[in-house]
């Protein structure tokens, strides 16, 4: 799925800043594709850009306008699908991660073929997938994985993109939630594709490259998630990954949505080498990744450095403390990729 | 998803009996829910059973005409249409295992609208499943587990239903393919779930029971073949079985479809148990199932033999040799669901 930048941000009026959490995620790694926001009144979230209107996005060369918002169920309410067809008026494709589709209203079915725009549907699977070969694909690959859903994977491998990229290093995130593909512009949300061709899926996110070049796989889920473990399955094998990441939460108790207790971060190690050797058999750990926002400033540093003695691995808090730790690694380990920078 | 039976079996005008795999597999468990057959001019395949018209089957008590049978790219040819129509407005719902789906033809979806009747596409999923819970629910489940794809993990589960119900337990088998649905009425293809359900479609394929209570699912696909390993993860957590049996095909030197070699079966037994403890710690193997056939009777025996004493489990061949030993093991290892038979 591609979507074209730049964006204009729709919010609709939902009511609350959490509910446009995606649209804050884009503008927090791509602030140059977000030209403007466009509110309906009432709208209680604020991405802190320029109020934009439809014809002065057209103006400034907006392609895609982003519904960027999450409301309960997913659903488009009806009130905002004149805004949709306006947009798509003005020219723009329009991409969503609502769960209904765009093109089940038919207001804007009719005027995305009338006038020859694009809907994507970020939460639904177009394309068709071959199932995944498995076989070794030229180029270098990073995944990151994680001890529960929701502990930092997106935000590590962007992270990991910035800091390769600023040491000279060839890198590119590759997006496998709704998320991460407005923020790539490209890529699959994994887990709505049908599960024959979760690997196949992540085989053609992530496709041969140049030997130099590194691939920055967005995780998902867990394999020790009793929900989503057989996406992460999947996604490990289509990525077959050089190494990989451990993401982690330090201070959650149960795993996301269930009652089952978090995994040690040296039992992912471990099942991640053990299945990840399937289709990579030099699969090693390059660092942890946690997320320390619960901790105070000494107690997250006291705790990374007793995980980094532990696992003698890189270990930082992406946010807090940057990943100039990992991308050294990255650069030691894998010495061809290393920038001249 | 529930497929009315008795079944009138439609064969179209297919060039082969292997076209016709799924039919076979019908006729082969549910002879009695299997009245006639129906073949169009050049029809190669034949079921063995009667021949029938739409209005006998219908005068017959036919409640679903099945369209049992694979062609190229799994679509439904035009000239198949009338037959269908024909079969709808004699009272008949009609499952196919094609991947056309039968609504999409127009005249069909308009008979179905009209005389009331179920359109059963059984490779699509129109279930809206949660996601899994991995929450321990009573019963007694059963996992055919494998060291590749079509090994007989759907045989070895019917043939352990007749083993052990003639045995007097409480059993029944649970299907996660399209041939097992409808063998047994009921189930769901799993590999054509949306990634994120998998697991949540099993729990709802094996549902809680009572603690004497046998489900026997069929098993997909191997945790370690690369293209859908992610499939038989989420079936092994949302199956939660206690115990497994590993089916395995001897001659066989990559696995289907990829260039892998096998696993050992001691490598399915321990990655089985090391996954599946995640939602039932008590997981243990029970046995494994050897398709044979390309072995001479010695042969077979002497290898049996040698798998047996290297596991310490019963082994044999479900088709050669019947599962008695296992359905054996099953009753001493459960003594609590073991029958009086």
């Amino acid at each position: 799925m591609l979507v074209n930048a730049p964006y204009l941000m729709f919010l609709g009026d939902v009511g609350d800043q959490l509910a446009a959490k995606t649209a804050h995620g884009i503008v927090d790694w791509r602030r140059e594709w977000c030209l403007g926001q466009l509110r309906l009144p009432n709208c209680k979230a604020d991405l802190g850009i320029p109020e934009m209107s439809i014809s002065e996005a057209a103006a400034k060369g907006v392609k895609t306008m982003i519904v960027g918002v999450a409301n309960a169920g997913g659903v488009l309410p009806d009130h905002w699908t004149a805004v949709i067809v306006a947009a798509i008026e003005a020219g723009m494709d329009v991409a969503s991660g609502l769960h209904t589709r765009l093109g089940s209203k038919p207001e804007i079915a009719a005027a995305a073929a009338k006038h020859g725009r694009k809907l994507l549907d970020v939460r639904h699977s177009h394309e068709r997938f071959d199932t995944g070969k498995g076989t070794k694909r030229p180029g270098l690959r990073l995944l990151t994985v994680g001890t529960d859903c929701s502990v930092g994977k997106k935000y590590t491998a962007l992270a990991l993109e910035k800091g390769m990229r600023d040491a000279g290093m060839d890198a590119d995130f590759r997006a496998t939630g709704q998320t991460g593909v407005f923020i790539s512009g490209r890529g699959v949300a994994i887990d709505a594709v049908v599960a024959d061709f979760i690997s196949g899926a992540v085989e053609w996110i992530a496709p041969a490259a140049a030997p130099t070049h590194w691939d920055l796989i967005e995780g998902q889920g867990s394999l020790f998630h009793p929900s989503f473990a057989g996406v992460s399955l999947g996604l490990l094998h289509g990525a077959q990954p050089d190494c990989f990441v451990v993401c982690h939460e330090p201070t959650r108790t149960t795993m996301r949505g269930v009652k089952h207790p978090l995994p040690s971060i040296q039992d992912v190690i471990d099942l991640t080498i053990r299945c990840g050797a399937l289709t990579n058999p030099a699969i090693r750990p390059v660092g942890i990744a946690v997320n320390t926002e619960k901790l105070g400033e000494d107690e997250a540093k006291t705790y990374l450095a007793s995980l980094a003695k532990t696992h003698d691995l890189p270990a930082t808090d992406p946010i807090r403390f940057g990943v100039a730790g990992i991308v050294q690694k990255l650069a030691e380990m894998y010495p061809q990729s290393a920038g001249k920078a």
